[in-house]
């Protein structure tokens, strides 16, 4: 196994997948990802709808606008990950929120958890590509989601069919400041 | 190496550090997993304020309730990563917001680069917590955060002086659906 930090800058966003069924083990193991992400006051708002059948996935690209590059993604990988998250947990101190963002701080639970699950698919061979832009209410719809929690990404995972592209990123010295901002 | 998952499992919250100063090849391994970070339309909204300035580390403390288990730690690590965001940049399809979560959606693009951060750190034997419990405001006035930004978490980062413990999670089954939540 190669540098940790390595297969962190190898991962690739993946549009193109095999038709190769995920083994269960590696499944398994993208779950166990999630299930050990930290959160606000350990609250684990995650919900994971793992989407298998495939008319249930032809609804959920309906959700989708066309020129998503993610489109064909979601009819085409063998599992669509919905990740939902509870409202109302995260950002709680008490019964009152600990901070400005408020219930937002979901959302940031949520990127915990995603992180985990797509570097751990990585690191597995599979790949993944967080899906951001579509209709959510449609979407929620389709996969039954109850009141008090919000579908917020939808994640295809597959074997990739294609490498990749390594988009620029920033240099560390324009995001990086010392005591100041 | 161990097994990638395994690494993910073995993270714990850490809260006391050594002394020992961070080596510059591990700060800059974990800025590197931070860079490498996807993120809504590779927007990069992350900007980290790395505080070594003892003088700086107690006028942020002092926007920490003493009551949050992190308090401490804000004094005691080698270094402290207060982690802003660029607002009104992540979420965004042109010029308007693409989704219903709008100008929030960096909260989940700091989560995706806390957690790179978070695990390249344990994976190189250094120890972060995560601290989202303050007064953001006063804090993002010591740092000299300017319009436009939010400061939303402090990650004190330092080798470990404890185990850390390993809190409760949920079962996989307890947050996975099939197919319909």
């Amino acid at each position: 196994m190669e540098q940790f930090v390595e297969i962190l800058k190898d991962r690739r966003s993946i549009r193109k997948y095999k038709t190769d069924e995920i083994p269960e083990e590696k499944l398994n193991e993208l779950l166990e990802a999630v299930q050990c992400t930290q959160s606000w006051h350990n609250n684990q708002c995650w919900e994971l709808v793992l989407i298998q059948d495939q008319s249930v996935k032809e609804k959920i690209q309906k959700t989708v606008p066309s020129i998503n590059p993610g489109f064909k993604a979601i009819v085409t990988a063998p599992i669509i990950i919905a990740l939902c998250g509870k409202v109302g947990v995260s950002g709680k101190i008490g019964k009152d929120f600990g901070s400005k963002f408020g219930k937002d701080w979901f959302m940031y639970d949520l990127g915990l958890a995603t992180q985990n699950l797509c570097n751990q698919a990585h690191a597995t061979g599979l790949g993944t590509v967080v899906v951001g832009w579509f209709d959510h209410e449609k979407a929620g719809e389709v996969i039954n989601l109850p009141e008090g929690y919000e579908l917020v990404t939808l994640i295809p995972v597959g074997f990739p069919d294609h490498k990749g592209t390594s988009p620029e990123r920033k240099s560390i010295e324009e995001f990086t400041h010392h005591n100041s901002f």
